[in-house]
């Protein structure tokens, strides 16, 4: 059987092996102590194992050949053939514990043996050598590894869905819907007039409406220009390119631990809500009615922000209340690392949106809609890849078969314990430990510290990424377990006593 | 060898059959002579082979099962696993020769040997099971894979290369690469003001500045917000989504065939241009200063438009003197299928554009860029897929090897020969027949005729795809040979003798 746990010995000697070099070892002993009994995958590795600091020679070597390349932004270079489940290995051998996993985009670690079994299959050949437009010609198994995939994930409510290549086009494209929908719905019908038809081709009104969509500051929806006009996390993303005259609502700025601050985060919440009603009469006045507000679930580029699931509940009846359409950007937050596949599951809700869209651990982009909000002018060449759906599946098979949602839950808790734990130890160093699942976030105390410990940590052997503005997320794989929890915990409490 | 061509009777006995059945026999028969002793690829089938209609009952059965997808604009159901060289082959065992190739995106045709061998290759497996975030952590072999493939035919002046997922996401970071490099040459230095960075993050001036695109009626860009504003050819693209006061010129009407109407295309050429250049002296007036240029070499979507050499020196003459960015749109032309790889080359400029981008042939999407667009803040999560690089390499080697850019310009011509015989023979049906390689259309005298000749030549056996109002545009492999063409005259001549 290729997917048996087995119970390991060597976690628990890696660890001890690592603990005896330092003096803090009484701190993180008990972190050890819990992940005693844990069962660890058969396909993972068992531990970092670093030969260099990162990048390593080999790495610098290749930066050093790029001189027609766009690499200002590399880390580091990777042998993907080497990576395996929580480990990402590198070109100069180093072997790093992944809690970044590819910017959330890796569902279930590196080479898993699902899918390389699939690539082994020659029935998926075809399906990987000639890349169909799916809008006219769909290979005849496709709406049934829709449903096999997709569907069988469609939140409450929603039964249909368009997949896309990638996230930004899936965000551009649901707008896209919501402006129809709610153009349909201000005449009534689906016949547009005259005018509409002569001004839309030169990019006039009424044709080409002057509609918007309500944000929030510091979300993130993509970089294309109908998302950027809705992305408001990093000055970098914006600087110098045209956008649409968009309302921008504050996102509320929780205390934590959320349990608390309980009276003073409602009020905060409060506070957005009254500000988002406020913003869509003032644009509906302006003369640019707010066809529909895009929310993350969690805030993840501007900083993992959390709301309360009220919070959620509330908005989703100001957009009802407003005629507006609603629509959650699952890009980073879906596909399980919260512990539900969906982060909005948490709201608790039959109706939780008109529209979500996804990509990152979906493997390729889309969105799911409410019936109202049928897609038929949505098309383009290539609309998704069905190669990614079939590993999609498989991924999803995974994530059942191996009860990984209930996996996240329980190592999120070990993981956000421990941050709780490191926060108390060093005051001056992190604070604002949040998160749900595996889906984490701790800030530190300025952007600079918060750049070195990322590099130190990571030259001890741990990929962690940044968001926000001096905060660091934590973004591990669905295959993420307790003991991975405390062999990270264990390097990271080492990394912050040296920076105390 | 897996690639030799041999010599095979088949396609004279075949058209033969086909020939013998209809009156128009003297006609077609100069066609045969012409194929008589051109070799065949021993991957492709012999010719069409229809056993319904299509769509045909097997098709119908899928379409009945959808409830819950969009498949509004699917012709029919394909199967990818018997479909070869130039031939798609449906679910109803249908097989047509296919001169669509999935809205021009497949290069080689189906299956082709060299792609199959590559996926049995298992050091290519991790390539395609991880998926990177190719901005911060890409694979050992990933600059080597894109001097391989992408520099390998970079434009002339161009040694960068930028790579994305999809023609729109392509587009769009190019348009912010326009506009970025447009802000940066108006400061004289890349030091942005505080005024600057404090109005982007609220979508408003200077920040978010109010620069435009200039782009031409009858233009296709892609279908996401950014594109879409300079999007010009068809209503159901535009109609009810915002866009961006840009200016928009006329493309040239040419009169064909060209050569007979030198003089008045030219004025046409040269009234066009006027109007470029008014349109960026009355944008600048007003505000809204044009960064940027896009023009497609040929207007693809818009009904296959053809402009001379002369007219794109010109209009980038213009550009360089308004201090405009010029970028040459080669997701449809690129990729060979004009007999040269790039569309562009046949203006015989050294230095024809500052960004040409890409997509559909070339597999996955990008553009080049001259040194002075440097993209450094362009960014996603997985700037393209590099296992379509895998492939993308290993098309440009057959393409290489087989000589193909030569036997399209051949094959082009021959295509090309025969719709100025089929326009002569059937004046009150087709005219305007156009075409460079086998990048060929011809107009059909009203859109309904065009959509039942359509639909009547798939139930012979051939695929091929309208474009523009009532335009047909053939886009078939670069594999696409001499015999291929003359299979395909004698059916469209039956299917236009029957409409006659």
């Amino acid at each position: 059987m290729l997917f048996l746990l087995r119970f390991h010995v060597h976690v628990k000697r890696t660890t001890n092996h690592i603990c005896s070099k330092t003096k803090t070892l009484l701190f993180r002993s008990r972190y050890i102590s819990k992940a005693a009994a844990k069962a660890q995958l058969d396909y993972d590795y068992d531990g970092p194992l670093m030969k260099t600091t990162v990048p390593g020679p080999r790495s610098q070597f290749i930066f050093m050949k790029q001189k027609n390349k766009n690499v200002g932004a590399v880390n580091f270079f990777c042998n993907y053939d080497d990576s395996r489940g929580n480990y990402l290995v590198d070109v100069d051998g180093n072997r790093m514990l992944d809690l970044y996993t590819q910017i959330s985009s890796i569902p279930i670690g590196y080479n898993h043996p699902a899918l390389l079994k699939l690539m082994a299959n020659p029935n998926n050949l075809s399906t990987f050598v000639n890349r169909p437009a799916l809008g006219i010609l769909p290979p005849e198994n496709f709406p049934d590894k829709i449903t096999e995939s997709l569907i069988s994930v469609a939140p409450s409510g929603m039964t249909r869905v368009q997949t896309m290549a990638c996230g930004s086009c899936s965000n551009e494209n649901a707008f896209k819907s919501m402006f129809i929908w709610y153009r349909n719905k201000e005449r009534g019908h689906n016949s547009p007039s005259e005018e509409d038809l002569s001004t839309c081709m030169i990019n006039q009104a009424p044709g080409c409406p002057d509609l918007s969509i309500l944000s929030f500051m510091g979300g993130f929806h993509g970089r294309t220009m109908g998302c950027l006009a809705t992305t408001h996390s990093k000055i970098i993303h914006k600087l110098d390119v045209p956008s649409f005259d968009w309302p921008i609502a504050p996102f509320p700025r929780l205390q934590y631990p959320l349990e608390e601050f309980t009276r003073e985060n409602a009020q905060e919440e409060a506070r957005c809500l009254e500000e988002v009603e406020d913003l869509i009469v003032k644009w509906r006045q302006k003369g640019r009615p707010v066809a529909g507000i895009v929310i993350e679930p969690i805030q993840a580029e501007g900083g993992d922000n959390h709301a309360s699931p009220d919070f959620f509940r509330k908005l989703r009846g100001i957009a009802r209340k407003h005629g507006c359409a609603f629509h959650a950007d699952e890009v980073q937050t879906g596909g399980g690392s919260t512990g539900k596949f969906w982060a909005h599951e948490h709201w608790g809700m039959e109706d939780p949106a008109d529209i979500v869209s996804f990509s990152k651990k979906l493997l390729s982009g889309g969105y799911f809609y409410r019936d109202e909000l049928q897609p038929y002018r949505i098309f383009n060449t290539w609309m998704g890849d069905p190669s990614k759906n079939l590993f999609l599946a498989e991924v999803l098979n995974v994530i059942r078969r191996e009860n990984l949602l209930e996996e996240v839950a329980r190592s999120g808790k070990a993981l956000l314990d421990g941050l709780y734990d490191l926060q108390a130890q060093f005051p001056g160093l992190l604070s604002r430990a949040r998160g749900q699942g595996t889906f984490c976030a701790v800030d530190v105390c300025d952007a600079a510290t918060r750049d070195r410990i990322l590099l130190q940590t990571r030259d001890k052997g741990v990929i962690l990424g940044g968001c926000g503005e001096s905060s660091i997320r934590f973004r591990p794989a669905l295959i993420f377990r307790d003991y991975h929890v405390h062999l990270f915990l264990n390097i990271f409490s080492d990394v912050l006593a040296h920076n105390k």
